[in-house]
Order: structure tokens, then sequence, then C-alpha cells
């Protein structure tokens, strides 16, 4: 580590290259590294890639970034950092580059920020009922008898259901913290007090107002949601799903969504997108989104503006804010 | 003030108490105050009421309590302080309250903070596009191309602009602190640093990408939301109204939003509820609540719950948290 510029390469799909090193981004990167930001290493054995790879010390990754591996390495003898402008390294950094000691940084925070604030607004509107109030004025055309209807609503002393520790679990909880809502989260993973309720998967499906899923795709955890987790749920609770759809038994949601008992948000589906024709699209008690939860449009340039900083501070010779080590990998997204 | 129970009565409609006065927040009141929970004064001037109002100390009042006049005073020898379990005190607290040096508290901090929550989650979404990318989803039963239709969209450097400095816009403010958005403030009375940039209503409507009101009902606010200051607004923009119709010019947003220049999130309107046919209900680019960012339901609790809290503080002999000073109320709501 010295206190210039680090030869840089990118490595990540076109596309992405395009919309993330861009604008001020860009401006900032060319001035903490040595990088020729037209060069775009979207196939490590490609010839025109090889002499900026044989000088790189640090590759600048991100969303289809092929897997970096031994052969690869072996071409890169220079390379001592892998900053991820994206959230999971699982599909890239091989084994080989932990081997290699290589250091690791993701902007997974920066990833997670988006989907945690989608939540958040997720949960404020559900207790409050609000996207059914506002189908049933449009309906009625007139304004409907709210506290009849759904008694004691609204978000005071409600219970919020968090399943997972994970990064955007916690980032819910921190996000949480303002509010006069009483918080739980489960994970059989968790040792650390989080300053809320740590309880197991069944009594948090069973005591919770609205449950919300950030747990890791893996396949200990599918259909962690299940039939009779969500049996277990309470009459007009809301299930809020941003991680994957696999999380949930979709067929058991359904029929719990068909007979009204449950609401849902789902921003991810099994298979995701739904194909047409699915009952999910058209029940009135499901709020349904093509999986925009996370970092999309002008959130992108958070994830690259987190990895310039990871770069600036690997140039001064800090260690990473965001750093990643093999072993957490194991348990996270 | 003693450390013993003061004498307090009830004075708000039957309705109200009855939803209030009740479950743990009524136990607690009984052990703070000397009352009978039975006994509501819905009208001063009820021979029924007159012995509890001849002793009070206390008066606690909520919606529909009857104006607290001269003669009511009159009638009320020992009143010390009103508590009301509510948001503004201006249609009950009458200039002779003010005179007799009442002490008076409000639960309009607790009454905010619905409104302020219910704001927060309409600001996340709306700079996600979460609704259109939920109508379209649906529409089409396929995943829409967002990053085409939206450019640059979500919720990362965004520009949040806060219409009126009020206990709700503080709260707001203070609910957007987490995010990495840009606040702006408009207040001709404020004269305090939030925080965030104070500028003119002119320069507020031009930068924001969601403007949200929060300013009092007034006469010279009427319209405040002109249609020159909706014209002025950034193509794709959020207008949120959780304050009061008559701040917005109504035709000229329908106008706006027909065109589908805008977005709006409304849930006052002018009038309100709106009459069968108003475009406002067919249109796809609002969110249209019948009036429910207020406490409803459970979050009436938090109000009580308040006002349990200050007539304890009063039977301690400690000023209220919450105390309203005449003062305040030319510029608020």
């Amino acid at each position: 580590m010295t206190d210039s510029r680090p030869k840089t390469l990118l490595a990540m799909g076109a596309d992405t290259a395009a919309r993330l090193i861009t604008g001020p981004v860009r401006d900032r990167l060319l001035a903490v590294a040595d990088i020729d930001p037209g060069l775009i290493a979207t196939d490590f054995a490609d010839p025109a890639v090889a002499p900026a790879l044989a000088e790189a010390e640090v590759l600048l990754t991100s969303w289809w970034c092929p897997p970096i591996t031994a052969d690869v390495l072996t071409a890169a003898p220079r390379l001592r950092a892998i900053v991820h402008a994206a959230g999971s390294v699982k599909h890239h950094v091989t084994e080989a580059c932990w081997e290699r000691g290589l250091l690791v940084s993701s902007a997974a925070a920066a990833n997670a920020e988006p989907v945690a604030e989608y939540t958040l607004a997720a949960i404020l509107f559900a207790g409050k009922r609000v996207l059914d109030s506002a189908r049933l004025y449009r309906e009625r055309q007139d304004r409907p008898d709210l506290d009849a209807m759904f008694p004691g609503f609204g978000n005071y002393r409600r219970t919020v259901g968090v399943v997972g520790a994970s990064r955007i679990g916690r980032r819910v909880i921190e996000l949480l913290r303002p509010f006069a809502l009483d918080v739980l989260v489960a994970d059989p993973y968790l040792n650390e007090d989080l300053g809320v309720a740590h309880v197991g998967f069944d009594e948090l499906f069973e005591r919770s107002d609205v449950v919300t899923v950030h747990a890791p795709d893996l396949p200990e955890t599918r259909h962690l949601v299940s039939a009779a987790r969500l049996a277990s749920m309470r009459d007009g609770a809301t299930l809020i799903n941003t991680a994957r759809g696999a999380l949930v038994d979709q067929d058991a949601l359904i029929a719990e969504l068909t007979s009204g008992r449950l609401y849902a948000v789902l921003d991810v589906t099994d298979p995701d997108p739904l194909p047409p024709g699915s009952p999910l699209y058209d029940l009135p008690n499901v709020l349904l989104t093509p999986h925009v939860a996370g970092s999309l449009g002008g959130e992108l340039a958070r994830i690259a503006d987190l990895a310039v900083d990871e770069v600036a501070r690997y140039a001064r010779g800090l260690p990473f804010a965001h750093g990643v080590a093999a072993e957490e990998l194991a348990t996270s997204a």
C-alpha cells in the first residue's frame, strides 16, 4: 500500500459499468485510482484485458464480474484487493482469492439501504392501513369507517418481527428505533444484543403484527415462512418479503391472502417475476412490486460512492471501512 | 399543586371518551387523578356536570370539548389546568382561559407523530416509485423496465422540501435524518437552525423532488401551493398534503396530475371528503387516502398516554412536558 493512486481495473458487466462509473463518481475514481475507465474486464481471458490485469493492484468489481479463479489470479500477480461495488461477493470471489489473502470490500451496506428503506415504509403503511383505506375510498367514493373495519389499527405499540439479523435486517431494526413499535428479531446465528427482543421463529410469527423477512436464500431457509407459521400469524397481520421468493411457502401464502385473513407486501416471488395469471397480481390485500427494493436508478450512485471511498482508503493505506472476511459468508447472502 | 391526586373532570365528546379513556390508560388515569371516569362534560351547562366542575382542578379535554368560556370558568373556581388529549387547543381554550392564567398542555406532539410517520413512508415510496412499479407490474403481468421509465429514480441524494416548520414539519425533518436525502424547509416564521437548508417557498418548489405540506390552514396560507408553484415543480416530482385541502390550488393540481407531469399523495382535499366523481379518485399517479394520517384506532392510546402523563406531572408539582403558551397560537394550527 502506498499513498499514490493504485493501478485499478474495472471488472463487471459493460452495462453495469456504464450506469455505475459515470458523472461525479467517475471523476472521483480517476482522482484516487490509476485507471482506464474505458477498459472493462467482462471476460478475464480477453487478451485486451491481459496487460491491465498483469499490472492491477485493485479490481473494482460489480454485477456480472466473472469468477476470479486461480487462473485469473495467476494472470494478476500484483493484485492485492477486490473492491466490490455491489452486494454479495460469493459469485466472483472464489476460494483461491481468500487463499491468496486478498483484501475484499463490499458495498453490501449501501446495497442494503434501499431495501431497508422500502421495508420501513411498507411497515408504516401496513400498520396504518394506508393502501387499504385508499382502495376503499376510491371504491366507495366516500370515507370508509376505518375504526369500525380495523379496530385498534395504527402504528403505536404494535409488534414488528424481523426474520434474520442480516445486514438488511439490522438496518431495518435501526430505522425502526424512532417509532413506538415493539420489535422482535429471530435468527439462530445471532449472539449479540441488538437492543430488541430475540425470540424463536415460531414466537415471532405468533406475536407480530408485521413480519418482515431478511434471511439469506439457503437450502435450510427454504419455506422458512411455512404454512404452519403463516397460519399462526394474527388475523390482519402483514408479511413483507424483500429477500427471496423461496423463503416463503407461496401456495400457503396465497391461500391465506385469498381468504383475506393476512396482508402481504411482496417484492420477490417464486418464480420471480411471476407468470402471467398468478393470483398474486390481483389480490387487493397484496402490494406486489417487481423486485424494486434493491438499488436501482440513482441508488447505484450510493454503491459507487462507497466503492470509490474504499479505493481511496486503500490508496491512503487505511483498512477498508466495509471489509469482508471469508468466515462471514457461510451464513449470509 | 400538591402531591395528591387532583380533582379532574373529563370534557370531550362521549364517543371520544369511550375510545380514549379505556383499558390500561383508564387504570393509569384513576391512579393519578381523583376522577369519575363515567362523568363526561359534553355540555358545561348541563346541571349534572355542575358539582364536578365546581370542584375540578384539572379539565382533561379532547375532541368535541365545548369552548371553555368566561361563564364556564366562573362555574369552575378551582380550575388550574387544562390537559388536552388531542391536537390544537384553539377551539376550546378561549381568551378567558389565558387571562385567568390557566396552565395548558396539549397532546399535539403525540397527534403529530402518525402524520409524520405517514409522510415519511409516503416520501420513501415516492422516491422509489413503489406504487407506480406495483401498478405497472399488475397491468403488464411482467416486469417493467423502471430504469428506462424513471431515469435516476430512488432515494439517494434526492431533495425533499418541507413546507412549514410546524410541529409535524419538524418531526418529518427529524425522521428524515437517517437517510441520504437533502432536506429543505420553508417557513417565514422560522428563526432557528433546524439543521437543514432554510429557503423561500418558491425555491423549495423549484428544487424539490418531493414537497410535503405541513403549514397551518390560515387565511394567508390559502393556495400557498399555487398554480405557479406547482408549475415550477420538477417533472416527475411528488406533492404530499396531509395538512388541509385549502392550502393547495386543487384545480391547478388536478391539471398537473391529469397531464401526468406530477405525482401526489393526498390525505386531505378541498372539500374533504371529495364529492363522488372527482377526478382525484381515478388518477393513477395519485395516492388518495381518506384523512387517515392523523391519530386513529390504536394511535389514540398514544395521545391518551401523553395526557395521563401530563396529569401525573401536574399531580407531582412538575411543569407540563407539553405546555402551550398563548403566543404560539397565532402562527400554528
